[in-house]
């Protein structure tokens, strides 16, 4: 782990699907602020490659929009844009085609040959799953990526359907690529709340005696969406919100909570503490599944005041469609400390707000002295739309009398912090040209959390219509859902009933 | 513990030292929020006995403006403050005689004539020490409080001026009344945030296994005070702030935060746990007293702008005075859970502020896995003037890189509750109408915190003017105080440097 505040060495960054919604929204946004932040190198240049006949202009112009909407900095200044977009060239071009890698190395090697030396390269790829093999064959044939300290690859989710295509697609790298030049992105791993859980749990006295199953009672992780599918019927549809959702973030996040403590802060150590607790979740067998997994679809219904099409409505889905948009699920990890804890994982799509939080709710206390009913702490940790860490606990009630009554000690980063927080994009793309893979998944990690679904996606290949409930669009999902929680809760705590 | 909402049974109340500076800032606008709350009972009288020659209408007349000036909720409205006053009756009377007494229970037996039933009875002891035995002596000798059941005294403090002196004066009134009717006062144990260290120490899970010398390294208290000596200087001068605030205020709070959990949440249990710290106070050695206590007494200066007499000065002091107006002490409870683990106390007057605070300092985060510097956790219980709770956490500063800084996660009584919290009196006085003497102190509880502080008062007897120190007024007091610390702290965190 060098971290530096500014990268050194001349960087070329190369997307792939330059025309994207990802480059437009997230990831030019995220690098023209590491470059107001003066983390980008003195000399850079950012390759967009697309299949769009575009000029130049144009596409810089959309760029340009793009910043404009979606950057936590607002509208460019005219100075900045001029310098920043000086350095960004598009290049049409077919990733299944040979020439476009030929063009592409020609490019490169002339920014190499303009900075004296090999410099970093960076190749990101914002491009369907379909692409990423033949991107990755044209870049090794050409010898483009071919520097193991100088050249890494980003990729996108879903990384794989299941644990044999992630094999296959980690082996079909590995082979061309070391593991170390690959960076697996899964954005929720960048965000703020989310990279302080380490410090929290880590850097803190007085939680860490308590993280275990002595005193936790059960965790809740939920990711809601208030969004529908949108646009992308066509990936949902065969994808659905286990696939979307939990092999991926609510599975990091898990690890997060359950991970012990790394040996270092590097990136390995960390990896290793993380695919130790995948490895320790307890595997389902089919009967665990409908037993333990809730799965739904929604139905019409409204949100926000909008009418909203139910999921079998939707653009791409097919007509019969099973598919999940609505999933949770009681997970154990078997090992000392957290055996007999449950981790209750949940989200979906079309549900009133859109909120990511995890949950630890404690036991009660020890002792028993006081005459009210004692509600237990709870210690929230809010992602999204806030960020705060917040502990409930027992208080006084003002009064002259003893009475007892749960109030919340808070601590927020809006209030704590007057600096906008970096989106996640941006850690993790100065990550990346920084070559710290600590927030990136290592093949071994994506594979676990495979693993660790895969029991769920065969039952429901082998009964495709077993148990598939609904739910309206604008609701909190299905009742099942709620059942689940039962002995160990009454309702999910920040799912229905979200806090302000 | 049968804490009614509303008093029900016909209470008289009589307040010795009816004219007194007590009477009229805490005793009548408590008495008259309680009313207004409808905690007292539909009957109840106030008499108020004290030497001055008076018209009831005159006398009205000051306690209305008392009330105005010192009550959280301000003057009284007509209706509330016609019927409240018209039970409130003043009576001259001299406490060394017997004619007081005779006249008293003339008022008291046509009280309870008037509700048919031998009524509660509150004798309020608001006066110097040297008039309680011969008050208590008129009571007695008069059978006006001889019902254990019905009949309470309530004794300020000073109660005592050394253990002897203490024991004498609770043989005294043992001998004459139960310990039961016995109820000697410390209005600290009232306030919000102090009655709320129980709730929060033993209704809450999170806090429970690290409040101990495993994860505690060391735990300041501080009360500081920023008025000068003033007008008190005669009984300051015989007294100083050993007896004035450690013996009491100090080491009761200092019993709150070491204390085991009661057996239950009633009187005795409470008091008994109480006691078992003070008996587990390491006592001191003569060469104890002059490492580990540091007296001073302030000199002239400046506080809020305006100049202030050195305490040599002030009215009342005699002339070579060594009292102490300042002290700070390191204190050991020698039991399991505390073994080692320091506790720092001090309180001074003509400090640069008024604040009263409880800092529990964690031992360093077990973990060593970040590159910074990592603060270890501190909780923090502000009594006065804030009321709150914060604890101070490592947290991820956000920006794209892995750096830590404390921040606070806050509970403050002024966010969480629209209602005024009650002033201690009103607590302590609804506690004594109510026959529950869970916040007062038990004859043993004097006892053996004068028993803790005799080393010190003897160390000083025999070398009166060894090590006495001086400050001058508006500072922090000496900088032997700070020294005091080494090497557990750098400096107090919560008097030198105050929060906000």
């Amino acid at each position: 782990m060098a971290k530096h505040s500014t990268i050194q060495q001349p960087a070329a960054i190369i997307i792939f699907g330059g025309t994207g919604d990802l480059t437009k929204r997230k990831l030019i946004p995220a690098f023209y602020n590491l470059f107001l932040s003066k983390h980008l190198p003195a000399n850079f240049a950012i390759y967009l490659i697309g299949r769009n006949e575009d000029t130049n202009e144009q596409f810089k112009h959309d760029l340009f929009d793009g910043i404009t909407s979606f950057s936590r900095t607002g509208k460019p200044d005219d100075n900045n844009w001029k310098i920043f977009s000086n350095n960004i060239f598009y290049q049409q071009g077919n990733f299944l085609e040979n020439s476009t890698f030929i063009t592409l190395k020609e490019h490169l090697d002339a920014f190499d040959k303009k900075n004296k030396q090999r410099c970093l390269r960076t190749f990101y790829f914002a491009i369907a799953p379909q692409f990423i093999e033949a991107t990755a064959e044209g870049l090794y044939k050409n010898k483009i990526c071919n520097q193991v300290k100088l050249d890494r690859i980003v990729v996108e989710k879903p990384f794989g359907t299941d644990l044999a295509s992630a094999k296959k697609l980690n082996a079909f790298l590995q082979k061309r690529f070391s593991e170390k030049q690959l960076y697996r992105i899964d954005h929720y791993l960048g965000k703020e709340t989310v990279q302080n859980i380490m410090a929290f749990r880590f850097a803190n006295t007085v939680f860490s005696p308590v993280w275990n199953n002595q005193y936790i009672d059960h965790v809740q992780i939920s990711l809601s969406e208030q969004v529908s599918v949108g646009k992308r019927g066509g990936y949902y549809d065969s994808s659905g919100a286990l696939r979307d959702m939990v092999q991926n973030h609510l599975l990091q996040l898990m690890c997060l909570v359950a991970m012990e403590c790394p040996q270092k802060y590097d990136a390995e150590c960390i990896r290793n503490a993380k695919v130790a607790v995948l490895k320790k979740i307890q595997p389902f067998s089919t009967a665990d599944v409908f037993k333990n997994i809730v799965r739904a679809q929604y139905t019409a219904g409204t949100i926000n005041n909008q009418p909203q099409l139910g999921y079998l409505e939707e653009e791409n889905i097919a007509p019969a469609s099973t598919t999940e948009t609505f999933i949770a699920g009681k997970f154990f990890v078997n090992n000392t400390r957290w055996k007999g804890v449950p981790f209750f994982l949940a989200t979906g799509k079309c549900l009133p707000k859109q909120a990511s939080v995890i949950m630890i709710q404690f036991k009660d206390a020890p002792h028993k002295i006081f005459k009210d009913d004692v509600v237990a702490n709870r210690l929230v940790i809010s992602i999204q739309p806030d960020q705060e860490i917040s502990l409930l606990f027992e208080s006084k009630i003002p009064g002259v009398q003893m009475h007892l009554k749960p109030v919340e000690m808070d601590f927020t980063y809006k209030e704590s912090y007057t600096e906008a927080t970096p989106e996640a994009y941006e850690t993790l793309l100065l990550d990346v040209l920084d070559g710290d893979a600590t927030l990136f998944m290592r093949s071994d990690q994506v594979e676990a959390a495979w693993k660790v679904v895969m029991p769920i996606i065969n039952a429901w290949k082998k009964f495709p219509k077993k148990n598939v409930l609904h739910y309206a669009a604008g609701t909190w999902g299905p009742e099942a859902a709620t059942k689940l929680l039962k002995p160990f809760a009454k309702k999910w705590v920040v799912l229905p009933v979200p806090k302000k």
